[in-house]
């Protein structure tokens, strides 16, 4: 057996240290990715992985011995690694013992149209995008991707400033599902602009006032779901230029719900009247 | 003006430091409520507030004005601190400048006849209940509070080894939720037999297999939707003893939601059925 990597100082530990921060990753074209599941769903997605370090001290489990052997078969660099030197990784990093430094990029709004099923197909549910505007926490983001992935979307857009995609906690909370989704940063005017040459409904989301989710179905030609953040909601500049707005019925008109709570219902409002319900 | 407390070894200081856990929240019978949202909505809902730190340096703007003077009007201790003082009270304190120690306890099952309307009353949402199975993460615990109170829930009820309700992100995530629906610790066992002597349907969520949530009304004698952790999801002993299994039609088998959001379109499919949708 190869020695250890021991040292927190070794190349491959800064490197993916660096990858914590949007600088590191832009300047790697890495993203991280930690745990078991997580490696998992990269390799199960065809994601292109630079590297993997593994701390066998920590590594148990049946999972993780399939895990490794289809790393393993995909030639991918396996670094070992003593706790010291893995525990230096990440700040955040868990108690499985494997994490991935893998490829993934932006996609432009323009590459969406290969992605994108043709108007009135059977396959409707495929021209559902969800759109996401100066969403800033990442725990948010990140389920509010993996529900996308769930229900069947074929792309998030991440609208001005929002929380990066490749974040460790984005990446983390969407379980998967940032390897599975093309995912595209926008502003607000181009985004606009995409839609309606592509046929697209957009529908923003409000906490009242908006027509019931309860009556939703999937535009003919497709629809944009828009999300704002919790604090700050959706501005003036999207709702005017949104084609529908949308409100979740509530018990209480005075409470309200977690922004990915709210897009989990309505997409699912939405993928229900699509033919891709199973 | 009276002088600012400085000292992170202040007698408050300590106390609310000490709330962070279990055991300090036990020993004093009190709970950590941090931020100016948070705070307004412990006063909305009536919540006894034993006392109340502010920052001056950092308190700003008209909401937080408004809250000071209600504090005030309540007769509740205010407590002045230096930033200094103020940051040594929590790790995770928030920059704007106010904190309430607030009393608040777990109720019991035999509680909850108070707040179950009568069976077919006309406001039959109060028959709906969330159960929560050794769920462990707190961010969807109280993402779950906070949706089971915007459902028209009558409690939740948590079940097995789950987080406490009472710990900051529990409290936090909830947005309120915590000081509006009794929260309720209980076995299975416990819960099992309640249930049945309530008339209370028990309705498990499943990720396959079960009767698709599309189909779900919330049953005459009221429903207890159970949810597990995303980890390990419910065990067979529950499985077995609930009167229905619920599934949410998805896109992809293969994906997965996040189980606040589950919660969500699940008590929201319930909630629709009910004569409390407006």
């Amino acid at each position: 057996m190869r020695q250890l990597i021991d040292s927190p100082h070794n190349k491959h530990v800064r490197q993916f240290r660096a990858l914590a921060t949007k600088k590191g990753r832009a300047k790697y074209g890495l993203v991280q990715v930690e745990g078991v599941r997580l490696v998992q769903e990269a390799l199960a997605a065809g994601v292109d992985i630079a590297w993997v370090a593994i701390c066998p001290y920590r590594l148990k489990g049946f999972r993780a011995r399939q895990v490794l052997d289809e790393i393993q078969q995909r030639n991918v660099p396996v670094l070992s690694m003593t706790q010291r030197a893995f525990t230096a990784m990440s700040d955040t990093i868990g108690p499985q013992g494997i994490a991935a430094a893998c490829r993934l990029t932006q996609r432009r709004l323009d590459d969406l149209a290969s992605v994108l099923a043709p108007p009135k197909a059977a396959a409707a549910g495929r021209r559902l995008v969800l759109a996401l505007y100066e969403l800033r926490d990442p725990g948010n983001m990140g389920t509010m991707i993996r529900t996308a992935n769930a229900f069947g979307c074929a792309a998030v857009v991440a609208i001005g400033e929002c929380v990066d995609f490749f974040n460790p906690k984005v990446v983390r909370a969407s379980a998967g599902g940032v390897f599975h989704l093309p995912l595209v940063s926008s502003t607000w005017d181009e985004f606009r602009a995409w839609a309606a040459q592509n046929e697209i409904t957009v529908l923003a989301a409000v906490t009242s006032g908006g027509v019931p989710c309860t009556q939703l179905a999937l535009p003919a030609g497709g629809g944009a779901l828009v999300m704002g953040s919790e604090a700050h909601g959706l501005p003036d500049v999207v709702l005017t230029a949104a084609d529908i707005t949308v409100t979740i019925p509530m018990a209480g008109a005075a409470e309200s719900l977690n922004a990915a709570v709210a897009a989990g219902i309505i997409l699912y409002e939405i993928n229900k009247g699509s033919d891709r319900v199973k």
